[in-house]
């Protein structure tokens, strides 16, 4: 609490928590923990969030928090051995782990990366361009987004305490939220596991992550406008905390990625023998074994083309066969672990009995009861264990309620057959909403034919053929740079995609004043706001020296006709609007010839430069170019290049500068606009400090 | 229905619809029209949108249903005297119908020009760059946004029948999902004129706009996963909306935009006789009588700062008693109208009374039923009028529960007093999120403090001072270019925005898929995917024959110390880093001398160009230019040039192309990548068709 771990009064012992939940290991059945948050001040921990987490995050830019992630995942990696054997008591074997763990490893180092491309060292970030709001530009408009006031609580799933937990954590960390995090309790202790690392660490900001193992049943009558939950899990328990006031209309922000009813669709090109066909099997069987099937993005729905069903069972029973060994996953050579609990083991079979139930005949695997590798490596039933086989029903009615809204959230797949682009399509979209499909084919027509169709009901769609077989990440990978949620039953929710997760956690508000005022709202200069011209080139200004509104107006210079004719010969750009004048002026844009773009682009940057070494190292990039008026020749150019926006590195010993360019001529009529890309110092190179 | 006018059997007279509810003149009371639902099969109607609507909406791209929304705008302007007439029976001055009809009509140009501008010729959107997804770029992922399949239900508020129905049917329209339009009421008679000239018009695509007048308790039980609500109205009919299961499990969309209790923040730089001062008052003034006060967006609180309290309270008395004339619109002179309708009028002055109750003095202005201008120019009482004078209430306690909770939808205003910046914005906080609140001030320092702390509170935030007081569109005007709503109490929702409308109305997928997928799915064209190197220079080919991918591999040309040279002194670009051997070996980026960045693009133009008149006509731009390895003397370019996106314009003889440039050197390291952005004609010119 505040700062510091708390339990339920532990030298009372039993009595100190009467009501406490017992977690087994899902192979063995040992108890391992005992869950309680009897007498837990709850409300005291979302106050400390909103105040001292708030406080020590907006302490940090976007570009802090980032190195932050990176310095976590390190930490992690550091110690995450102790994970891996905390892991397989869920289940998990070695290769589910690495999902779970590296993956959530992997999660922090992607926005850790992404957090410093993609925003600026601020805690401001701009959204869209400028919109010019009045004539005479001194009333424009503009959309920010700044850090919602509130504490993230994220609630996850029991599937992947790890990742599930670090997917959500990073981008509200990067927003500048206070994460409050209720792991789901069959699996929490690694959760905690994960957490007493960041917290051993020493490197969190003050109450910027805190924990919650067990139950919270008045967690939502204490959250308030500017908290955010963040919700994987069932539809069920989705739709019960959606109800509650403080979503309804309390403005509380809920996200929700729950396990939907999602399909893998193969094209009717990837006949039995094509690499589409293995790879979809392959890909199949997979989604099925991998965590025993236990991922909210499993392929629940096979669609195949009638013809082929058959050797979709055939195929799908021969690898598992092959490849499956179920066990305990600290025995050698087991493939497939338990499910996290016999709860789930139980509940299940019963999914599965409804499936059978609605017409759904069992064509690969049983649900009885089965023989196992045990720990030690023999071979046994292991009734304590969570154990189920990998289950293939076949419907023969595609139709059938059942099979679009039961799941099973086990190794457990159905198969449906198809025989139009249309009929899949609509059987996909039965789902009512998916966090994903696949499509496996190698013709470009008919995948983008299924995609219109189904893509609105789908928060990813992966196309599978023999171009991508060996480098696809796979149907149930969400990936951080990938938008993960799903519309209707998949929860309605957005999470990773990148940046868009970080925005998520934050709120967007359009703001309208004078170049003046936005400069100050947004940290970024816009056009009519104070430029400053002094003395000193501002590119003799080192990162600590700059500031935004530094500008140097250059002298003009004339184009001639020979420098057009100069500058095509040397380039080779002997483009007629530059040589011919009959043609030239016969062109709707053109009023003769005219000068090239890139002379003008290339005698701006001659007429800015400051030519000797300096703070400003490299121009790498330019941005936003639009040629505006023509330039004939006899005209003039000059360039006004003004310090935009500036961006220091928390890592190097320089930063980006974004500089405003514009070109004008003579009648100080727009020639070009567009933005200067430099990496600069952020101190003056020793030699060549300016006098 | 199902394309054709629909009322409750009209032979029938009274008895064909007894319930219907009757609609009066708000100045007069006169009876103007009776409206009922009875019997209308509204499910019928919404499932006519979903299969004919969409199939018309389906059939054209952005662009053309960007044209078409131009063509209901001046369809619109010529009739809008009509409209204007209607206008006047609401209560509305002229002032206040231009807000409703030409401001709606503005809507449907500014999403007009905004769908040709930043959408592509297509179906599908594209959001953000690509992800690579693998090393060897064979896998890839990409977002796109898809037409939502379901119908656009808008439910909007009496204040502004026209501009409210056009605002969500613009981006509905553009995004491709039809329209089922529910005005409300007691101003739905102007909706519902304006929706006749439309159909009149018979550009309307067939399905893509409906009308439903008067109530629809089914309404929600008919909506189902793609459909979509956008909702205006009171925070209280929101909740129970959104309750409905529909939304809360169905996956039906569901965005509010509720009237909030916004407010006006007089900075403490901006005393009596600043220029911000004044403006402050004006715009307050402005606010309390444009379209009698009954605007979501108006101003409810008005926070000024203890010391010119009085002054405020002075100058707000003085403005109106010189500004204001109350009375019948159509009466020279009326500055201010009556409220909707008597009903409106009766719960305004309950709500003043709650205020009052809860400590609010009236300082200007009364509650008494006013004397007010007459049609005929004559003062007079007017009790079946809906009269209400305006009122400023002034409470002493500013942490008063009422005044920020309880709206008086009506020419009422209540004043606040501060000291402290936080204390000011934790008093625009109170109001649990607002749709705007602006502040007054010349202060940057001052904008931008108050701007932080409640940013996150608000939709919207407008800065006024000296430098846009007179092109302010002021605090109480969404623009289409501006997000419209706000978190918490004002709904949760986005409307307006620009694209951003256009994309809630659209699911976004991320899509995984070798080079060659993304680009079926996309439509555009991304490396790695085939490339077609024919015969004839693209530049040869007009829009009706490239094709993406299309693509030239130039010839390569070595750079020599002797060119770098000449186009140093040539550009006047003499930076030491192509110039002096020692100094740029000391940069970090460079390993000696190297050739200008500009020097390089203006190369590969001359590489690719082919330089004969033909469809190609102009570079009107670039962008995303990265240099990334650095070019020595010795070294070699060339340049792959690939046709990415073709852009026909509907209205033009020409359209944009967006050309994939890749700079490799002799190695086949990258040296540069961009964008160019050509406008190329839609047919070969005459004279120059190639062989």
């Amino acid at each position: 609490m505040q700062g510091a771990w708390w339990a339920p009064d532990a030298d009372a012992g039993a009595s100190g928590a009467p009501n406490a939940t017992e977690v087994r290991d899902a192979s063995t059945g040992e108890v391992i923990a005992r869950v309680s948050t009897e007498g837990l001040d709850l409300a005291g921990a979302l106050e400390y969030a909103r105040t001292t987490g708030h406080r020590s995050l907006a302490a940090l830019t976007f570009h802090q928090r980032a190195v932050l992630l990176k310095r976590f995942a390190l930490a992690l990696t550091e110690r995450k051995d102790e994970l891996y054997a905390l892991s397989a008591r869920t289940g998990a074997t070695k290769a589910d782990s690495w999902v779970d763990i590296d993956g959530g490893i992997g999660v922090l180092f992607s926005y850790s990366g992404k957090g410093r491309r993609e925003l600026p060292n601020s805690r401001v970030h701009v959204d869209g361009p400028v919109e010019p709001l009045s004539k005479d530009g001194s009333f424009l408009g503009r959309h920010i987004y700044t850090t919602l006031p509130g504490v993230a609580v994220q609630i996850n799933a029991f599937n992947f305490p790890v990742w599930g937990s670090l997917e959500k954590f990073a981008p509200a960390f990067l927003a500048g939220m206070p994460t409050l995090v209720k792991p789901a309790t069959p699996t929490g202790y690694l959760a905690e596991a994960m957490v007493r690392i960041l917290v051993d660490s020493g490197l969190l900001p003050e109450g910027s992550l805190q924990l919650v193992s067990g139950s919270v049943p008045d967690l939502f009558d204490n959250l308030r406008l500017g908290d955010l939950v963040g919700f994987t899990g069932s539809a069920s328990t989705a739709e019960s905390l959606r109800r509650h006031p403080s979503v309804q209309t309390g403005g509380v922000r809920f996200t929700a990625e729950t396990d939907s009813i999602n399909a893998s669709v193969l094209g009717t090109d990837a006949t039995a023998g094509t690499p589409e066909f293995d790879a979809y099997v392959r890909q199949l069987v997979t989604e099925m074994t991998t965590k025993a099937g236990q991922k909210c993005t499993a392929i629940r729905r096979a669609i195949v083309p009638t013809a082929v069903a058959d050797d979709v069972v055939e195929a799908v029973r021969a690898r598992i066969a092959e490849k499956t060994v179920l066990g305990d996953p600290r025995a050698d050579g087991v493939t497939m672990g338990p499910l996290a609990s016999t709860a789930q083991r139980d509940e299940v079979l019963r999914q599965v009995q409804r499936l059978q139930d609605a017409g759904g005949r069992i064509v690969v695997g049983s649900t009885d009861a089965p023989e196992v590798r045990l720990v030690d490596g023999a071979t046994g039933s292991a009734p304590e264990g969570a154990f189920v086989s990998p289950v293939l029903l076949r419907f023969d009615d595609a139709q059938a309620d059942a099979v679009h809204g039961v799941e099973a959230f086990g190794p457990v797949s159905s198969l449906l057959t198809y025989d139009t682009a249309a009929e899949a399509a609509a059987l996909v979209n039965r789902g009512g909403g998916s966090l994903v499909t696949s499509i496996a084919t190698h013709d470009p027509a008919q995948a983008a034919e299924l995609a219109t169709r189904i893509a609105p009901f789908n928060g990813r769609m992966l196309v599978l053929d023999r171009d991508d077989a060996r480098s696809s990440t796979g149907h149930g990978s969400p990936l951080p740079g990938l938008v993960h949620g799903g519309p209707g039953r998949a929860g309605g929710g957005e999470e990773l995609g990148g940046i868009r997760a970080v925005l998520h956690h934050m709120q967007r508000t359009a703001v309208q004043g004078s170049p003046e005022m936005l400069t100050a709202l947004t940290g970024v200069w816009h056009a009519g706001a104070t430029a400053h011209v002094g003395d000193r080139h501002p590119f003799r200004k080192s990162l600590a020296e700059l500031r935004i509104g530094d500008q140097i107006v250059s002298a003009s210079r004339e184009v001639t006709l020979d420098d057009i004719e100069t500058f095509a010969h040397f380039t080779g750009d002997t483009f007629y609007a530059h040589m011919d004048e009959k043609s030239a002026a016969a062109n709707p844009f053109f009023p003769g010839r005219v000068a090239h773009g890139y002379l003008l682009v290339s005698w701006a940057a001659g007429l800015f430069v400051d030519p000797e070494p300096g703070p400003v190292l490299a121009n790498y990039g330019l941005e936003n170019l639009r040629f505006i008026t023509p330039v004939s020749p006899g005209d003039s150019i000059r360039v006004e290049l003004t310090a935009k926006q500036i961006t220091p590195r928390e890592t190097d010993e320089y930063g980006e500068v974004r500089w405003d360019a514009v070109i004008r001529n003579q009648h100080d009529d727009l020639v070009a606009t567009y933005d200067v890309l430099t990496l600069v110092s952020k101190e003056p190179t020793a030699e060549k400090v300016p006098a």
